[in-house]
Order: structure tokens, then C-alpha cells, then sequence
């Protein structure tokens, strides 16, 4: 079992990484939550600077959003993270990112579907959560909740996406291939007809992987690669919701 | 209020900011206007190193367009600027970029729709300005008054855009969020139909933002990333009108 | 005749150009085979630092897949390399990559056929493997060589890409050049019907190179960039199969 | 005048900033023609480093292709520039580069069309050259000189293009324009029915232009950008043709 500060470094982690990687924006977040003292750790929200986000920038709330520790740059979407920690025991990792790709599909009229092996691990879909406000409220937050059911991820209409996961190296890889699979099933649809994985295929896939491999090799590789980034700009992908 | 020298550094930032989103390209410009003294500041327009803008670059215009001060690379559209800022109380800020995405809009026969939440501030529209001469003499700037009427934007045909606000600030967040929301839109349309966001829902999301606060967290975030800048040529966007 | 020392030497160097141009991602694999010795040379998979491997991170083969040095990261897809490599003479450098564009190839239902002059060395034709489970086995390994038959790359579903080459830098040459063929393809498909080349084009073509030429020029070229590479993450290449 | 070692530093220079906006391509060359010499110098072609192109390296050619001097890299494409310095006068500049936009309208079945105020330029319009074999003879540089007509720019059909003009600046500046031109083309696609720019729009455009001052000013401003580049790699675009 990870202590809170070691979960404080990886969130912070976790969060630059989702930076490099331009997957989260400027107005994105990611939380963790400790089921033995229901404390939730979040990254800052709408911050000065995200690609250097530290350990001592990550804000603790309790389930009810009051918080706890921190005092700067609370999400104001902090009821999609309590509302889907409490709702479900599996939810210990939750981020709302602005995935340029899989927003897409939040966009345009067509449903997201598995294109790629990875991709397969979403083969149950990905629900559309259609409420174009911000989730502002829990009222909202549990209206969330429902649309995402028993997935592992829900697109929010006009806005981004929420990715939930066991633990946070879980919620790296998983919003990755997500974010890979709706960029090539939007660059493969310039082609014609794209050919999706059934579930029978996805399924099969997914038998024959060795469980938390894909996670850790991950982690362990964009961790590497975030420890050298140069902090650049990278101006080729929009940040905002 | 401001003071002059302040308006410069922060004009020049700006102009610095643009040019590292890829936003602004050679030929673009910013002015901002001074309403007691009737004085504008605009950037320099096609001056040897526009990723090194400085205060001391940037030249002073009277409402007529003469030079007061500076003496170099005044930009020959000077006239969106002065015809702008004297036609419209709100237009503190004037930009006109060649924006990427934005600038499709104004080549291929599509509106411009919001299809992002942050885009619903443009929910009225951006008209487009058909003449294909540059904004050379401040009669065509007049026209490009009645063009936007009291809208926030306008498209140019075949060449770019003109984003007014009501200062600086604003002025970065709503070029940042106008060109988002057409990238978005443009690599939505090869997935098929668009969900575009009706009045109602735009007015809606706009009714819950705290004001002011998006276009000074997106003015801090990227002025921190500028002052790390390192400057480097970025290939992949075009910078001509 | 090359020691398997050079062998090493050139291989590393080939998966960190594969690498630094985001063909292989995190999970592709290159090896190099010596028939004198049956020794295969392979990189390492999901290895945490691919922009740097070494020529001591390289593990050896034999043909039925026996790790005879090494001990970290064997690729599980090893039988592609070991079939390849058993089945035919001229498979002396094989690579299992997962190139963005040509990948498009085995996702939307489209034919890869040849749009530029260097992508005539493919006009023969690229089969696509059906199968979406990962080549696991020997068994599908001996599949994948009776799709590809006696051609040069096959396209395998949902997934990647295989490459064969008569050497190291044949193999990179070869690599570039049928995803810079893919590329285009794409691309253009954006702008209405595309035009093959034929036959007859693609032999007159091939006809008039100087024979190994293109590779050592383009080995040469990539591995002084490479030398010189900075190892900074690309965030807009996606990395999964 | 120029003397012959600027012309030297400024062909060298061209060819940077053509490696450095990624239009060149491993395999692509510029030359400079002196007529009163009838040398042309001309800068190596599939060498081993073109990021760092230096004086030293340009070869000397008579307008028959003989080497004057130099060694090393000559284009096998030459006759692309003997011939077309010895046909039109006013091709004192030529540039074959394999532009990753405009190449797309030598794939595609689509002609190539303003669609930018700076596009008309070439509003004559930029013929195709359909032989897919390599510029290797003067006998095919002389078909390529009749496809080409007064016209400024050619494309090569599945390969990429040739560009003339008065001198190196223009090169420049003409060559990124029609790459920005082809890539706003390109996009605008995707959206529907681009409006093109008609022959009466192109020449109230270029009436209205300060003669020399775009390609003046773009020098400048490339020439800056390229005295601090990295010489970092770009994966994203292919340099093959």
C-alpha cells in the first residue's frame, strides 16, 4: 500500500506526463483516492504551470469536495473526481483530460469503437455524457456517474473526456490508448470504411495479455522520458475544453 | 489603469505569446489602445524576429494612422487597427492573425460554429469579410467595421482573422479558444455530421464562468511558458496570409 | 562480412532511428540475423528507454526462440522475427513496427498501393495478416510468413507493420519509404481520387537507381541526426499497436 | 552584382532553411545561375548532412552538367537546372524539393488553385510534369522546360516539385508560399467547397504589393530563425519522393 506521499509524487507525476503528452490542457485534472481514509489527492486545476507540477501543488479534498489541504487552484469540476470516487469502488484513479483526438468523438455524431489492439480494452464503448455545462455541482457529477455505468471512461459532449482506473499507472496507460485508438480511427476514416474489433476479438486480445505489463512498461517509459523533458512549448495541440 | 510603458512589455508579450502558438505568422499584428490619450501601440508587422518582440520595438499611432513614434516596419494594415479601436469603445485589443485553422473558415464555404465549450463565446458568429485586397486605406477598415458590427471576431477571406477585446488579456484567451475550436471543428468534419452548440446551450455555459478568470489563467500559463521559450523553428505551420 | 559486435553496434543505432522517428513506438522490435551462425540479434521490447538503447541491451536467439544472451525485455512477439528468419533467405533484417501512417492501412478497409516514386519499390503489393491476436506463437508466426509470401512488408490488422529487408540499412531505407508512401496516401486521399502508379511505372522506376544507393545515403543521413538527437518526447506520434 | 562566394553563402543558406522548414527532403537541391559566367552552382543532393550545408560544399556545373568543381553529392537530377537556366532567362534561382503539401497535388487528381492572397501569385496556375521517371537526361529536363511554359512552378507527378524565380529570396519566398497555398488547400478540404481566388482577384492582389518586399523580408526572417536552429529532427514529415 502506497503512503499519501508517495501517491502525492505520483499524482504530480502523472499529471506532467499527461502535460508533455498534450492530453490535458490547461484546465484538465487527475485525482487519486485513499479508500482506508477516503481522502482524495488532486492535482491543481487551472495552475501557472503545469508542466512543472509538484508534489506540494496537489490538494486534498474529502468526499463532500471540502478541502482539506492545499489552498490554490481547485478544479471547479472537482465533483466529477468525489462523485465517481465515491460511486465506485474500482474508480481509485480519475482524470478529466482534453484529449485532442477522443474529444472528437464527443463532437462529431459517431461512436467510438475499438480500431486498434490496444484499443480493445474500451471494446464495451465509451459512453456519451451529453450535458453541455461544466460538472459543477455533484448533482451533476451523479448524473455523470450513471452515464458511465460499469465503464472505464465516458466522453463529454463539446468538452473532453474522464478516464477511471485502479490506480494511477492504470489511468496513464488507459488514457493513452484511448487517446491513440480515437486518433487512428479519425485518421483512418480519411481512407473509407474502417474495420473495428468485435468483441469477440477484443475479448480474445485481451486474454493474452499479461496483466499490468502494459501499465507498468508504461509507466516506467514515459516516467523516463518526463524526467528529460525540456519543458518546451509545444503549440500543435489545442488545451482548452 | 495601466501606464504606457506597462502596455508595452505587455503588448510585446503578447506579440511574443502569438508568435509561439504559431498564431500570428510573419505578416500579423496586435495594437492596443489607449482611450484618454487616444494613442495606439502596435507591434511590429513584418520585422526581422518576431519570436524576440520587444517593448522598445513597438510603434505609437494616432487614430489617423500617423507614426508618433517608432520608425520601423509598420504594418501596411495598419487601418484594421485605427478604423477598430476609433469605431468601437470595446476594441481595447485588436488582433489580425493568420490563423491556421481559424483562417480555413475563411477559405473553404463552412460558418464558423462553436463546437467546444470555450468556443460558445463566439456563439454568434464570426462573419467573414469578402474583399481579397489587403485592409490597406482606412475605407476598406471601415468596412470591416460594418462587417463585424458588434460581433467579437471576423474572418478574412483567403488570409486570416481579426479578434477585438477589451484588453490584452482577453484578447490572447479569445484568439487561443476562436483558433481551438476550429481546429477541432475542421478535424471533427472527416468523422462526419457535427454537434454544434445551440444559443441556448452557449449562453448557458458562458452564464457559469467565473468572469475573467479564463483569459488571466491562460495569460499566466503562457507567458510562463514564453519566458522559457527557447525559440526553436517550428516547420509544421504556415505562417503567410 | 560483419562481426556480430558490428551487427550490435548497427542495431541499437537502427532502433534508436526507428525511435527518434517514431515508426516503432514502445512495443515494436528490429532484429538482424547471421546465417553463418543461426544467431538472431533482436532489440529489446517494452524496454524503459528505447530513445537510448545500447548495443548491450541486445538479446540473441536462436531459431526456436531460445534466448541464448540477454535476459531483459525479449520482445513476446519473438516469432515473428525467428519464422521470418528461418523461412526465407533474404529476410536478414526484420522489423515489427508500429508506423502511424502505414498502421492507417491495416485499420481502414483501402488497398496499399504506390503514390510516389520511391514508394515503387512496394508496387508489388503489401498483403495484410488477418489475425488480430499478437503473434505469440511459432504457429502464427508460419502464418504470417505464407500472408507475406515473397513480398517485402505485410500490414497486420488493427496493429502494425512487418518490414524485410536484406540488411540493416536496406531495412530502415525501406521502412521510411513505405510510411512516407502511407503518408501521402493519406493525404491525399483528402483531396478527391489519387493516382497510382502502375506496373510499368513502378519496374522503369526501380530500372534506373543505382543499386544501394538510397539506403546508405539515407542510413548516413538519419544516423548523424540521430547522433546529434536531443531525445525530447514527440507527443504527436502515438506509440501503441 | 553578387560575387560568386556570396552566392555560394547564399545558396547554402537557402538550402538550410529548406532542410530546416522540412520542404527539401533528403534528396531535393537548389541552384543559382550566373549569367554572365554560365556557371550555375548548385548544392549536393543526397549528402550526408544537409541541416549543415556550408559554402564549401556547393559544386559548379556548366549549363552541359560538367563538373567545374566540386566532388562529392552532385544530383543525379541535375538536368532539372541545366536546362531550365539555359531556357528561360528569368530562371536565375531553381529549387526541386519534395514539399510535403504541394506534392499532394501531384498525387491526387486535383489541380492546384489559389486559395490564399499570397497563393496568387500563382494564379496562373502550376503544371504537372507527368513522366514518373527521374529528371535523369537533358532530353527529359527539356520536356520538363516545355510542361513548365512561363510558368513559375511545376509539379512532378507522384514525386514533388520544381520551383524559378529571379533570385535566391524569391526562391524562398515563392517556394514557401506555394507549400502554404498547397497545405491551406489541402485543410480547407476537408471542410467542403473551397473558394478559390479568380484571375481578376490574383492581379488586384499582387497590384497592390511593395515589389521585392515579400521575399526580402522573409530572407530576413528565415535566415534568422536558421542562425539559431537546433538541427534537432522533425519526424513529421516525409522527405522521400
Amino acid at each position: 500500500m502506497s503512503t499519501e506521499s508517495d501517491l502525492r509524487e505520483k499524482l504530480a507525476t502523472c499529471t506532467r506526463i499527461f502535460t508533455m503528452q498534450q492530453l490535458i490542457g490547461m484546465f484538465g485534472h487527475v485525482s487519486v483516492y485513499q479508500p482506508d481514509t477516503q481522502r482524495i489527492l488532486i492535482c491543481p486545476g487551472a495552475g501557472p504551470d503545469k508542466p512543472n507540477t509538484r508534489p506540494e501543488d496537489v490538494l486534498v479534498l474529502d468526499l463532500d469536495g471540502n478541502v482539506l489541504e492545499g489552498t490554490e487552484w481547485l478544479p471547479v469540476e472537482w465533483p466529477i473526481h468525489t462523485t465517481l470516487h465515491a460511486a465506485r469502488a474500482d474508480a481509485i484513479a480519475v482524470a478529466h483530460l482534453h484529449a485532442p483526438y477522443a474529444t472528437l468523438f464527443a463532437i462529431a455524431r459517431r461512436e467510438f469503437r475499438p480500431v486498434t489492439l490496444s484499443g480493445s480494452k474500451f471494446g464495451e464503448g465509451v459512453p456519451l455524457y451529453p450535458d453541455t455545462r461544466m460538472v459543477l455541482t455533484p448533482e451533476r457529477g451523479r448524473r455523470l456517474v450513471e452515464v458511465i455505468g460499469d465503464k472505464r471512461a465516458a466522453l463529454l459532449q463539446a468538452h473532453g473526456i474522464v478516464v477511471i482506473a485502479g490506480d494511477l499507472e492504470e489511468l496513464l496507460y488507459d488514457s493513452l490508448i484511448l487517446e491513440d485508438n480515437a486518433r487512428r480511427a479519425h485518421q483512418a476514416a480519411t481512407l473509407g470504411e474502417v474495420q473495428f474489433l468485435d468483441p469477440q476479438q477484443c475479448r480474445e486480445y485481451q486474454a493474452e495479455l499479461r496483466p499490468g505489463f502494459g501499465p507498468g512498461a508504461t509507466w516506467r517509459y514515459y516516467a523516463r522520458l518526463e524526467s528529460r523533458w525540456d519543458r518546451q512549448p509545444n503549440s500543435s495541440v489545442a488545451p482548452f475544453g
